[in-house]
């Protein structure tokens, strides 16, 4: 059993709350009369659980993970049942309970966790979340959450203006995760154009047509099927197209469909690649059509903030050239320009704190340029919460603009994470995870095993590689050499979750087979990590 | 300032960690080298402050908030400030900015916070969620939550069998809220009558008309605007029309309409009151229809829980009377069978455990009977995520169900209430919840400066009442008293929000003008707490 002070503080406390929690039950809690003291005891044991965590999260010497297959987990391990009883237990099983959940699950904060972007473990941003579950209350209303949506009002107002957005204009909301913003991108583009649909639905609607980049987050796809489109409608452009003026129109001249929508990517999911975001803008407003910036799979929005508000004119150059790289890694035009245009220019953006910007789960924001768009798209006026006759400004009641009725505060770690680091601080964090990627690009470039995906250094924080097992070393390319290879990152990945020393993510994209994708956003990530990562493939890649 | 220490315990400790968060700044908390002193002193401080709120949420002598307008928190107060620096700030103001937090938002744990249905402070609900922001991980696979996937796994089947659902079907989903879990539901329907709208939209398909009661939630309709249906399309159903069994067929009979969806209510937003839904059932089955049922608004979970798993035959009978007593509140058939057969004939169910069950917001589920449904519909198959060449069971990469990509981890804080409590323990506390509904109801016809809304008694937890202060007392019925009724609740809400005494909702409804609604789900509400709330109102209303 893991020793719930292992911190070394405060033993003898400790000991006393636990012999308290060892004896309750859940009904002798608050707020039974008389329960502060056993709340007391009860709740400390679960922060010296979970303050023990982080601490071994922290620690290279522990696991990333401690495998085990779902037959096993559901079998049962140790006493840790996942079973629902009628009866209940007493407060120290839960608190067995609640170390056997983090025991059998993923450190997701650990350093050598590489498989998502989004990782690491904020500690002013997990005492944000501790905070808005302990408040338990909802965004629909000021009534309700006064000071919370008060912040999410003053933090849509910077990520506007960090955008390059005017005073003037701007809305948005916070919502549960990237791939929901982007869905909202959508729904308020058709309601601009087609503000019918929102009673009358799309049968009086021409056929609608949406673009995307094929590598772009598979989100808009299915975001236009829920909203009823259709998933064929969306559009694919070829990265190597690189969104050629006239392509819309082209592409749907013999078919009786209207454009209205594009999803430029400011970041791919896998190659961390930007879409030619200028050229985009010209063509949307050629044809009159809603351009929307999707900075959700790896989060430009820490470039932006640095760039628009702590850097260097070095860096700022630096930055540009990273934008003007195109998709597939050829450099095309490299211009020089305010970066703001750039989105000042779209429509809408999706922005995601949870990924870059080290929030955890979930923080999403969707930012709408036309003011009140959002509440017109989406409002019913529910009397039973969006009263007009209160005794405050309602015009701070944001629950209709949403989807949602109940929403979660997403707000406040990301408000407070902001106070504890400053613009400064997370421009910081996301040229530390940058340096990363260029790390491991050169230490790819140096070794035999290990081949590159794409030659060009990183646009972004991802870099994508094969790992070349002996075997396959010399072996001309061709059909055979793909398919040993194809089975190579799976081998590999699911040998390094065995041991739980590292995780990584991999995929195959287009014509290329599996090959790793290393994305960096955990700012615990240091050098010796990547190092240990390079190394570790070979281990278990030579098995 | 508040007294950080103020549980009393542990003050040395406490006032060494203190000396230790004062100077220290983010960069050096984990995972900086050496920062775990600085992160257990910082997130000890943070705890004792979130220890301090829950006690004080559970005294009656707290106010339930600390009413500020809007304009008045802007400006800042008492070094209160929302704006987000370009410099970090130190550890120390973190905290400060954490107390400031929590005193100037709302105490929905407080025993006298009626005014929604998510409410309370439930200890257990609040540790499983400050263990799921330390996880920090994401529900889309197996591989980054394996012990959280399984849980939800065990939810579901747990809430599908007191559904009555046999073990060969059901299939679901916790998603984020009830109006989403809605949303879902007509999503799959949709898809499972005409599977060709995913791929080619509602342009290929007939207009669809969908039928739900008057009184239901505002989301059936946001719904079918957000999926393109259309809220024009949402046939609002009249309560005293009770389902008549022709009804979907008559409505439509002149028009180019295709039924598909009924979503029947369990318990309505403001009266708590139930559709029949047997005969909503028998509707369903006729005309080939999806049978949505909407536990939402009141969360009909937890009466069904205990009813099937723990109350006595005499329990049993009066919830049966409950739910067969109509709408309006007329009895009509009061039936008694195996409550599992009504759910058993719905195709889908939305069950939101962070109502009446009292877990901590966001969590709700969407059950849907057919199994592989949710998946078929949404499932896009991203091979960065979902791979199929694992070395485990991919069944298990349940994201692909979801409309979301990143999802967050809201299972976990629900199971463990459940340990906690077990079923027995969820069944008491929704029993206590009517129970105070009961007292309500029967102060209320004891008083007469207070007016029922509804004659018979509650159905549910909802009790709904005017105040009729002592100038309209006497006065006759009509459109003058009416006008001038119709200001008093919302007088009175505003007193007492001002005031911070306690809180309760209101609004018109029909031809109803503003009544109060109470509504009981906080298990720290008792018997005082109604008597202090009728006193109140009547302090207020007479000023």
């Amino acid at each position: 059993m893991v020793n719930t002070c292992q911190w070394g503080h405060n033993v003898r406390s400790c000991e006393e709350s636990g012999r308290i929690a060892r004896h309750g039950w859940l009904a002798n809690l608050l707020p039974a009369p008389g329960g502060e003291e056993l709340t007391r005891g009860f709740l400390q044991e679960v922060v010296d659980i979970l303050l023990g965590y982080i601490s071994k999260s922290s620690q290279r010497s522990s696991k990333v993970l401690d495998f085990h297959h779902p037959h096993q987990l559901k079998e049962g391990l140790e006493c840790f049942s996942l079973d629902l009883p009628d009866q209940p237990e007493t407060l120290e099983q839960i608190l067995v309970d609640c170390r056997d959940t983090l025991k059998y699950g993923v450190r997701t904060g650990h350093p050598r966790f590489l498989n998502q972007l989004s990782s690491g473990l904020d500690v002013v941003g997990v005492a944000g979340e501790w905070l808005t579950s302990t408040a338990n209350t909802n965004m629909f209303t000021y009534e309700v959450s006064p000071v919370f949506v008060l912040m999410e009002e003053c933090l849509l107002k910077k990520m506007q203006s960090i955008l390059g957005w005017s005073d003037d204009v701007g809305d948005g909301i916070f919502c549960p995760g990237g791939t929901i913003s982007n869905l909202y991108s959508i729904l308020v583009a058709r309601y601009h154009f087609y503000p019918e649909v929102k009673t009358r639905g799309m049968g009086v609607l021409p056929q609608l047509a949406l673009f995307t980049s094929e590598q772009s987050h598979y989100s808009v796809k299915k975001s236009a099927a829920v909203l009823g489109m259709g998933s064929e409608n969306v559009f694919m452009v070829k990265c190597d197209e690189r969104w050629v003026s006239s392509k819309p129109a082209s592409v749907l001249s013999h078919q009786a469909l209207v454009p209205f929508y594009v999803n430029a990517t400011a970041g791919t999911t896998v190659y961390g690649a930007f879409d030619p975001l200028n050229a985009i803008a010209d063509i949307c407003q050629r044809y009159t059509l809603w351009m929307h910036v999707d900075l959700f799979p790896n989060v430009y929005a820490g470039l932006c903030n640095c760039i628009s508000i702590c850097l260097s004119v070095n860096q700022i150059c630096k930055c540009v050239f990273r934008i003007y790289v195109s998709v597939n890694c050829q450099s095309v035009s490299v211009e020089l320009f305010n970066f703001k245009y750039l989105f000042s220019r779209a429509c809408s953006v999706t922005w995601n704190p949870h990924k870059m910007m080290g929030v955890p789960l979930q923080c999403s924001a969707i930012l709408v340029k036309k003011r009140g768009l959002l509440q017109e798209c989406n409002d019913f006026g529910a009397e039973y919460l969006f009263q007009t006759d209160k005794n405050y400004d309602v015009s701070y009641d944001t629950g209709d603009k949403s989807i949602q009725c109940g929403r979660h505060v997403d707000v406040f770690k990301l408000w407070l994470m902001w106070k504890a680091k400053g613009s400064e601080g997370f421009g910081s964090q996301v040229n530390k995870c940058l340096e990363n990627a260029e790390y491991l690009y050169d230490q790819l470039q140096r070794r035999t095993d290990f081949e590159l995906v794409l030659k060009n250094k990183p646009e972004h924080s991802n870099v994508c590689f094969w790992y070349i097992p002996p075997s396959l070393r010399g072996q001309p390319p061709g059909p055979d050499r793909d398919a040993r290879l194809h089975q190579v990152a799976p081998r590999i990945k699911g040998r390094m979750m065995e041991k739980g020393s590292v995780m990584i993510g991999y995929q195959p994209l287009g014509d290329k087979v599996n090959f790793f994708r290393c994305v960096f956003s955990n700012p615990a990530t240091q050098q010796e990590d990547i190092d240990f990562l390079l190394d570790e493939i070979t281990r278990l890649g030579d098995i």
